[in-house]
């Protein structure tokens, strides 16, 4: 690409970001998904003007998330899945919390976030407790945690696996612990997260058919007793938010709660040592410095030191396919 | 790219915007360019955190604009003279009008601006007279603009012109004229923008050398007497404010302007007819739907058309590149 082009590109790319969240909140994917192909069809169909429709679709076919053809506009086949909000696939709600106003927010003046090293927002940011944040996270990263939580239980070989006792630290939406649940049927799951949080990992619950072997333990992560004996325990995008001696203070509790064999299993955006690739995990950090104190995108090399430092035998790294997630597996011993 | 990845790069690109505008404030890139190569060396330089340095320069190597190496951080060697401030190619103030407060609020609600098929601005955004954007604009646009005017230049054959008599309307910076009265000793320039705005292309028509061969008319191109005899007229990217009776009004006028022989040169975001490619002239037009009530990225042939209606004889269209823009030359007759 045109140097001029690259740049100007990213001068702009927040127009990106509003492009595509006006047409999710016009439920423009669905109107095409079910056969409006013309800008007045869609229009008439998403009660819009034909004159915005059409150029919000060239700009939607610009970006690759639309086909232009003759006959009017079409999903785009790779993407049109995972925007089509009739498919199991969907994953447009993600919207809502990726461009929240509160994550926006944190990215209102990067120049002061740079100069103090960690986030403008009052509070703690992110980490505060009981922040409705993580309500709206729960509901809307909800379809895409799905499709992870299945990943996840492929790899842990969930139904094959014996009578599994889980602890879920930030369950969030719950379904990475609920997907292991609804996998292996023996397997039982305590739910750790705010308790506005957990009314929507319980819906999951009941909507999944385990809500038997469903626990609750509202409450921080850093101060709640978590019971013991657990086979294994979930830490699904939790760690990025801490620095080092946070995540530290959680793992020994980790550590303690685990059975002598027992797993703590990480998923989580994980650069390369280099810190730059793969793009999505390196970019995360990013995310991290807008909205934390110390948070950060840990490479697998310091996840391996803060497991060792807080007792764990030996920590290995896995792809977790076709996602840009990886699992960090840490073994009590 | 996998197509999760395509979405979720979508959903988060504001803070491409947020991380690069960032990096520009705290001046970040000349460091690099001046030799400060690690994440200490550079927060030093730029009065920052090693941590937020560190993590914004990873950032700004996964976008591209740098490399990393065991040796620390480099500029990129195709964007790195657009961005290093110390550098004739410098475009990096152009991010102050394109992800300017007033032009990110115009795209705040894409969904609602697509309802209603315009602007949510009030008094007609953009096209407001003597809107103080439009000064901001002239200052932060110059280096880019005057990049393309001297490719405009080449293309009307400046140097070699005659005793040209130009008016350049809406001239903003001044940099379409004054860049052809500085290759064409013997070419006249008369400047029509708002009052506020001109003060910026008078500086420019001074430090250009040119200032005996620049005149200015304030006032608005719909209204303001234009003069007569003109050799040429420029229409620097300011048609695409205006729906075609818009365009039209304007067009009339600049026929009555031109000599029998003169020609209207208009410099624009035009896509092809199919409104989709190329990527940044297709894009612009949701700028136009975002900050304007009826504006456009026309095609070539609404041009075509807009020229005829007003009664040119016939237009031609022409690459300039290797810019984004396109010329339409278009002859009276």
């Amino acid at each position: 690409m045109n140097p001029v082009s690259t740049i100007f590109q990213s001068f702009i790319a927040y127009q990106r970001t509003a492009a595509i969240k006006g047409a999710i909140e016009l439920d423009l994917f669905r109107a095409v998904a079910e056969g409006s192909a013309t800008a007045e069809a869609i229009a008439a169909r998403c009660k819009a003007s034909a004159r915005g429709v059409r150029i919000l679709c060239d700009y939607l076919t610009v970006l690759g998330f639309l086909r232009k053809t003759d006959d009017g506009y079409a999903l785009d086949p790779d993407t049109g899945p995972l925007l089509d909000p009739r498919s199991p696939l969907y994953v447009g709600s993600a919207i809502r919390f990726l461009a929240s106003p509160v994550i926006m927010q944190s990215f209102a003046d990067i120049a002061a976030t740079v100069r103090k090293g960690g986030t403008l927002m009052e509070a703690g940011g992110a980490t505060e407790p009981e922040n409705p944040m993580w309500v709206d996270f729960a509901r809307a990263m909800a379809p895409l945690a799905g499709l992870t939580a299945q990943l996840l239980a492929n790899q842990l070989d969930a139904d094959a696996g014996p009578a599994w006792n889980v602890l879920d630290i930030a369950a969030g939406h719950g379904l990475f612990g609920i997907t292991l649940a609804a996998r292996n049927p023996r397997a039982r799951v305590t739910a750790l997260d705010w308790a506005n949080v957990l009314a929507v990992a319980d819906e999951n619950a009941h909507a999944a058919g385990v809500a038997d072997r469903f626990r609750k333990l509202p409450g921080s992560a850093f101060t709640v007793d978590y019971g013991r004996d657990y086979d294994l325990v979930l830490l699904t995008n939790f760690l990025h938010h801490f620095d080092e001696e946070g995540c530290l203070a959680v793992l020994r509790k980790v550590h303690a709660a685990l059975r002598p064999g027992g797993r703590a299993v990480t998923v989580e955006m994980i650069p390369d040592e280099n810190r730059v690739t793969p793009p999505d995990p390196a970019a995360f950090a990013l995310v991290m410095l807008a909205g934390t104190p110390g948070g950060d995108a840990y490479p697998f090399s310091a996840y391996q030191r803060m497991f060792q430092r807080a007792g764990f035998a030996r920590s290995e790294l896995h792809p977790l396919p076709p996602s840009f997630f990886r699992t960090v597996i840490s073994y009590r011993a």
